[in-house]
């Protein structure tokens, strides 16, 4: 039986490219999506195709118990989850404080934090009776600072953050490799950015500052570092670390 | 009239004291707290037998709508409130992932950072309109690490100093001064520290560290730094800072 | 005999009005400066006018054995130092790093890193005496965030951050109260931001921002903070806080 | 002719493992240590034997125009320096303020910063011309804070840490990849480790702690890392991470 690697945000962009990345090395890809069940069915084809497997599987992360059900049923059906990537994205958009409503607030924590918890809550037992495991966490800027338009974001990804780190204290030395990894530049995903900023934007921005400029962050290559992180010894453990293209500015200095 | 200074989270330790010494520099103020009613009762006669002005309310932070309406209320019936200090502590104890119900998870997060997301947005347009006020924040070490037995407190906290910076962003230039406040040791409280680990050890702790001793960061003290905060001059604010008692080690030596 | 107040960086900016306040406040200020006599004996003679104590020192503070025998000297003659205001800027200018000399970047750090180790090996040992004493630290934006143009003034202020903390982290519980005082914004100081951005600019900036629009920071504001700094009782300490105007932006968020 | 890799600081524990891997994937590995001839000459025909590519250079990194001259030789000599590893230790040892003489404080600043900066000065002209290059900083705990005894080396460390920042800054667009390293924990390493404490305590140490319990930091796993860092496209390249033993606690928590 294959160790598995679930992803939890399976889009187009990183959490996508990382299954297909994992499961080319050797994982089960358990590929988790809220929404768009025939990209998924693609996605989960073309990593089949290629004679690797996965499964896809929609998932409304903060409908309760859902989470919860799918870990489990992947640990009783699919194979022992090796690797968790949680790779939900909580952007509510740029809101300033009175245009966020408490749902909108609320819905930025669940997806940012509470998921995270619930998951942990969910897979740490399975992963500590092997004493072996990795919670892999793409996170984002707001993590780190908080800004105008990112009182939902930044409270929500800064409790993303610590709750790392809470667990990482606890859970470590039990052989669970917990990584908070700060996507601190713009992601050359249709998905999630052509989302913001809309298609025309993103074809756009893809021109004159990705492809042969390498100025928007690949996930091919994130998910390069995602598979270093999961092959890292554990004398020798990375819990944070950030991730920009060469021409973006680190968020300390702007 | 009197400017106000609104507590929530009033009890005897900082909240409570910090409303008393509001009150001899000429503020009206409100104290808020959950329960102990005689409590409350007792500190708001104390401090207009003092021949200062307070008013106290029973108020549970967490019920919908009950900061929104209390705020109103304060508005319209006592006066425009120059000074809010949002000193509700999220301590659920100190519990493993595991001992960590979603309920208490969502509780944390409901104290430390939802009620102060509500409180600002309740309170900002009325400081908006005057072009001033403040709004001082008492926070935990939990905010800058997450370490074991903390991930429902640390994520809150966390979400809360975001929070801070994110209101700070948006409001400073509109004349709303925005001060996140780190309590990093243990406080003289008997009803915060002597909840938690007892009455009998914090009497003994009292003695052994406190008193001549100044071990325990002093309640009054904390009061002389929150009045200094809210004196400041719009030219020179400062948004965070750090409190302890000179044995206190600093959190990132410990 | 009046407790000493001894600021090493004393121009007419922050460290000038500092030295004012303190003598207005009981103290008998110390001003140290390298350069600019006639400016030093105005400052001198304007504190003791208004029949308070002062003494003017020319010092280069990079000199080796400078620091060390007019500390001394202060000590022997004029009285004990309870407050040592380190104030030396080390604003080298914005130079890329092909544009910064071995010499250049020596220089920064001497005069924000290792100036403060003399001072404070000098002072301590007196302080340590009489179990009191606070060395309040100026400091950059620098400190917090390596930028363009910053190698070395940004490693020099880092250096400087860090120092204070270890010196916290051995001297606090001896009685001597360290604080890093963050500066993050411009100052309204025309011998310091003058020289760095020319008299005219200067001047222009204080009208279009400054004045009655608070958007520079106020020396006689930045001096009502450090006073109440030296004032925190020891069982309620600051060791780090940051100061800047209501219209500037956080360093976090530029 | 082969892309050099040369390493400042290449005793037998991190260094000189990290220029071995180097050399075992292809690169011509250029080893520089101040001391111990014969070690170093073990190691280069270590590498040797088997099929690869080193040089060793004895070298005093604090000598003024060592480091330039040695950076000159190597590109004219043996090849274009694709990747330096900074990897020199500022450990002066753990010194309270009053055992710290000025010599020790300015010998850790050359160690940790100066060196650094002249390293930066020299390879980043022949680097630049290339639009292509990596600078693999290794550093320590004390970068981060300031503790007891680490006046000297923390304020050091710091300055380290925030150089890399404003290389960063000014050099990733250029092509050049600048990673600051945490090492935040034990390392197995003899030479480093073993002399700090001493061999009988650093042999106990690797029974109980290291071998089969991987509770040391491994070097061959640290280069592992150090190789991933270099092969990252440079559309996801890392600046900041850590490294630590699954048992080794995170510095902001001890």
């Amino acid at each position: 039986m294959k160790k598995v690697c679930m992803v939890i945000g399976a889009g187009s962009g990183i959490g996508g490219t990382v299954a297909e990345r994992f499961a080319r090395s050797g994982f089960h890809s358990v590929l988790c999506r809220r929404s768009n069940k025939d990209s998924l069915e693609r996605l989960v084809k073309k990593i089949r195709r290629n004679g690797n497997e996965a499964t896809g599987v929609l998932i409304n992360a903060i409908e309760p118990n859902s989470l919860e059900k799918c870990i489990e049923k992947v640990e009783l059906e699919i194979g022992p989850i090796d690797t968790l990537v949680f790779n939900l994205g909580a952007q509510t958009g740029s809101k300033t404080l009175d245009e966020t409503s408490k749902k909108t607030f609320e819905l930025a924590w669940q997806l940012a934090t509470l998921s995270l918890f619930r998951t942990a809550s969910s897979v740490f037992p399975y992963m500590e009776k092997r004493s072996k495991g990795n919670l892999l966490v793409t996170s984002a800027t707001a993590a780190f600072r908080g800004n105008v338009g990112q009182s939902a974001h930044a409270s929500a990804m800064a409790g993303r953050r610590m709750l790392c780190q809470a667990l990482n204290a606890e859970y470590a030395s039990r052989g669970i490799h917990v990584v908070h990894i700060l996507i601190d530049g713009l992601v050359d995903s249709p998905e999630t950015l052509g989302k913001i900023i809309g298609n025309q934007a993103f074809e756009k921005l893809r021109k004159t500052r990705g492809l042969e400029k390498d100025g928007l962050i690949l996930p091919e290559k994130v998910a390069d570092t995602y598979l270093h992180l999961v092959n890292q010894h554990r004398s020798t453990w990375t819990h944070e670390l950030d991730l920009r293209s060469f021409t973006d500015v680190a968020w300390w200095n702007h």
